[in-house]
C-alpha cells in the first residue's frame, strides 16, 4: 500500500485532535483512501511540554521550516493559527512542493489570494475546510455539492461564541455581560473575547464562503462587520414577541448592484430552521437557483470537530496526489479568470428590513413626527408597538419594524429622529432578514 | 478547452431539470471545471412528444443502447427510473467504458453491488448523489466530508411525501387520508402512493446511506420497513402533548450486535433540529465519533433539485476523467475488502423506547395488570397518561412511554396485553428515538 507522509505544524487543540483521529480511525481512513497516512514529523514551540498525544514514531522539532523543507513529507498541515509564522511556513512548504492543509481562517481570509497564486504556480493544493464552521463540510458542499448552481445568497451562524451567548440570553433571560462571563468560565469564549464577539472571526469565515460561492477574490477588507455587544435582553424579548430570534449572521448576497458582504446581528423569523440552531453549534443556509435552500449544521469548533475537517482535507489531497493538477477543484471554486469581476456593494446601498427600538416621551404628535421622518426617507413602517403605560408625558418604549428599505435612507431617518426632543434614548437598530 | 460529451437516458422530470441546469449555468459550471460539458445525445421513449427543453444540437433516439454504444460519449446519465431498462442500459454503458451518473435509487439499492463490480472491472465511475435526498449533497458529505470519522448512526427524513403528510396532519389537524388526497392533488404524492407511504422509497435510500456510512454491502432485503399509514391524528396530538413530533425516519445504527437498518415512523423530541424539518423537505442527521452530530437539509425531490445533484456528479466524474482510478472515492466509500464483515441486527434484537396507545375499560386492577405484563417482559414504564373521563367501566385511552427495551420483549408484552378482556382496542406502538 502506498504511504503518505504528513507533517503537522502546531500541536495545540486542533493539532492534538487531528493526530488522535488519524491514529484512532486509521483502519477506516485507510479503507476509504487505500493509502497508509502517517504523521512522521510535528513542529511544536516547546519540545519538552507534556502532551496528551501518542507521539510514537514521530520526530519533533521546534522549527516549522524543518517540516516545510523535509523531502520525505508529502502534506504539511498548518495548525498554529495567527498569520505571521503560519504564512511563512505555508509559503515555504509550497515552494518545496508540499500540499497544504490548514485550519487557519485568518490566514486564508487575509493572505489566501497570495497563497493560492503561489500554490497554483507550484501545482500543489491548499485545502482549508477546517477554516470555516469547524467539522461541517460546508466548503466541500458549496464548491462541489452545489457545483451545478448559481448561488444567490448564503447566511451562516459561523461563530459559536456569539451563538452561545445569544442562545443563553434568550433561554435564561440573562444580560450579555453575565453570559459572556459564563461562556469564558466554560471555555466557549476566550479570555480576550473581542475577536469573536466583535464579529472578526465570523468575517474571516464569511470572506472565504463568499469567494467560493460567487467566484470573487478574497476581500476581507470590504466586509461590513458588527458584533453582538449592543444586543440587549430587551431586544431579544421584543424579537420573540414579534415572532423572531436574534442570530449573529454572516450574509453574502448577490443583488442587482453587486455582492453584499456583511456580518451583523439579525432578526430571523423564528420558524426558519436556522433560527433553531442553538448554543455553540454552527449552520450555513445556502440559497441556490437549482436546488433551492440547503442547510449544513454541526460543530463549528473544538479539537475533534475541527480535526475531522483537517483529516477530510488530508484525504482529499491524498486522492489528488497522482492526478493532473488541472482536474482538481479550484481553491476558490472557480478557475482564475473564469468569472466576470463583481462589485462589492457599499453598505449604504444594501436593502433590508429593520427593527428599531427607542424611548420617547408619550405626548400628542410624537408618533406622527417620527413616522413622517421615515416617510420622508422613503421607508414604510410595517409595525409599531408602544410598550409601557400610556400616561401623558411619561417615557414609553417604541418598537418599529420597517418594510425593505435602503440602509443609507434608514441611517438618515434614524439621525433625524434622534434629534427630536421627545426621543430620549439612543435608537437601537437591528436588521431583519427573512432568509426566504 | 477540453470538451466532455454527455448522453442522457430519459428526459422526464429529472432529465429535463438536468438539461436545463447544464444549459442555463454553463458559464458557472465551466468556471468550476475548466471543461465544456455538452449534452450531445438523449434517449427518449417517444421522439415526437413536445418537450419543454432546448434540444438544439442534441441527437434524439429511442434506444438507450445507442447512447451506451456511442464512442463519442464520455458520461452516460441514466434517468429512466425503475430497474429493468435502466439496469441493462447502465451495464451496457459500463461495458463500453462509459462513466455513469444515475438518479435511480431502486437500481442502486437493489443492483448496486453488481453494477459497482462491473464498473470497477472497467475502471469507470458510477455516481449516484441524486439517488438519495435529491439535491442535498449528503452522499458527498458522508463519503468525503466525514472521511475522518467512524460513523455511529444516522437518521434521515428521506421521503418528502411522508414528511409532507405528517407535517400537514400536525399543522392542520387533518386525517392521513385527507392529507394524502391533498398531496396527490398538489403533485407531492403519486396517483399510486404505495412506494412512498409504505416506506419502500425511503428504504432504498437508507440502504445506500448505510453502505457508505458503515462499509457494508448494499442489502435492501435486510431492512425492516414500515410506512406511515397507521399513524393517526390522535397519535400526533399525544406526541405533541408529550414534547415529541412524529417523523418517518430511516435509521442506520451501529450497535453492539451489529448494524440496525430500519425505516419506520418515530417520535422525536420536538426540540431536535430534525424535528423542525417540515413539508416536502428532507434532512439527514449523522452522528460520528470525531465531529459529533452534523445535519444536511434541503429539497429531496423535484426537477432542478435532483438535477442539481446529477450535474454535481457529472462535474465530479469530469474531474476524475484523467485520474488514476485507484485514487477515486470508492463507490461505497470503502475499498472492497477493507472493512470487517458486519452483521445486520434482526429487528427483534434492537433496543429503543416506545410510545403505546390503547383503549381500556376503566376499572380497578386494569393498570396493574398491564404494567405487570410489561414488567414481566423486562420493560420499564417511563410515563402513563389516562385520557377520558374516569367513570367506572367507561372506555378510556391509555398512553404509555417505555424506557429503552428490546423489540422482541415489547412485542411479547403487547401480545399479552392485547389478550386482556379490559383492553378494547388494538395497541398502537410507535418507536421513540432520542437521536442524541
Amino acid at each position: 500500500m502506498k504511504v503518505v507522509n504528513v507533517g503537522l505544524i502546531g500541536l495545540g487543540t486542533v493539532g492534538t485532535g487531528t493526530l488522535r483521529i488519524l491514529q484512532r480511525n486509521a483502519q477506516e481512513i485507510t479503507g476509504r483512501t487505500g493509502r497508509d497516512i502517517r504523521v512522521t514529523r510535528v513542529a511544536v514551540s516547546d519540545i519538552n511540554k507534556p502532551r496528551d498525544a501518542n507521539l510514537e514514531g514521530i520526530t519533533l522539532s521546534t522549527d516549522p521550516l524543518d517540516i516545510a523543507h523535509d523531502p520525505e513529507i508529502d502534506i504539511v498541515v498548518e495548525m498554529v493559527g495567527g498569520d505571521s509564522v503560519a504564512k511563512d511556513a505555508v509559503l515555504a512548504a509550497i515552494q518545496h512542493g508540499k500540499h497544504i492543509v490548514t485550519a487557519n481562517k485568518a490566514l486564508i481570509a487575509t493572505h489566501g489570494n497570495e497563497i493560492f497564486t503561489a500554490a497554483e504556480k507550484q501545482q500543489v493544493s491548499v485545502a482549508f475546510e477546517a477554516a470555516v464552521a469547524g467539522g461541517i463540510p460546508v466548503i466541500k458542499a458549496i464548491r462541489e455539492g452545489l457545483a451545478a448552481n448559481r448561488i444567490e445568497w448564503l447566511a451562516g451562524i459561523i461563530n459559536g461564541t456569539c451563538n452561545y451567548i445569544l442562545t443563553r440570553m434568550e433561554q435564561d433571560g440573562l444580560d450579555f455581560s453575565n453570559v459572556l462571563a459564563d461562556a469564558q468560565a466554560l471555555g466557549y469564549a476566550e479570555a480576550d473575547p473581542e475577536f469573536d464577539i466583535e464579529g472578526i472571526d465570523a468575517a474571516h469565515k464569511l470572506t472565504i464562503l463568499a469567494s467560493i460561492a460567487f467566484g470573487i477574490p478574497l476581500q476581507f477588507e470590504k466586509l461590513h462587520v458588527e458584533g453582538i455587544t449592543s444586543i440587549t435582553i430587551e431586544d431579544i424579548r421584543f424579537a420573540a414577541e414579534l415572532g423572531f430570534r436574534i442570530k449573529h449572521l454572516g450574509i453574502a448576497r448577490r443583488s442587482e448592484s453587486g455582492i453584499e458582504l456583511r456580518v451583523h446581528p439579525a432578526m430571523v423569523p423564528a420558524d426558519r430552521l436556522i433560527a433553531s440552531v442553538n448554543g455553540v453549534m454552527n449552520a450555513t443556509l445556502v440559497q441556490s437557483d437549482a436546488v433551492g435552500p440547503t442547510l449544513y449544521y454541526g460543530a463549528g469548533a473544538g479539537a475533534e470537530p475541527t480535526g475531522s475537517a483537517v483529516v477530510a482535507d488530508i484525504v482529499d489531497v491524498v486522492r489528488t496526489l497522482d492526478a493532473d493538477s488541472g482536474s482538481r477543484v479550484p481553491h476558490l471554486a472557480f478557475g482564475t479568470g473564469t468569472m466576470p469581476e463583481q462589485t462589492i456593494v457599499p453598505m449604504g446601498q444594501i436593502e433590508t428590513a429593520y427593527y428599531l427600538r427607542m424611548k420617547v416621551i408619550n405626548r400628542p404628535g410624537v408618533l406622527a413626527a417620527i413616522t413622517r421622518i421615515f416617510g420622508d426617507s422613503d421607508i414604510s413602517i410595517a409595525t409599531i408597538l408602544q410598550k409601557g403605560h400610556g400616561d401623558n408625558n411619561s417615557e414609553v418604549t417604541i418598537i418599529m419594524l420597517t418594510q425593505q428599505a435602503r440602509e443609507s435612507n434608514l441611517e438618515q431617518a434614524v439621525a433625524h429622529v434622534r434629534e427630536l426632543d421627545s426621543v430620549t434614548s439612543d435608537i437601537q437598530s437591528i436588521r431583519l432578514e427573512n432568509l426566504a
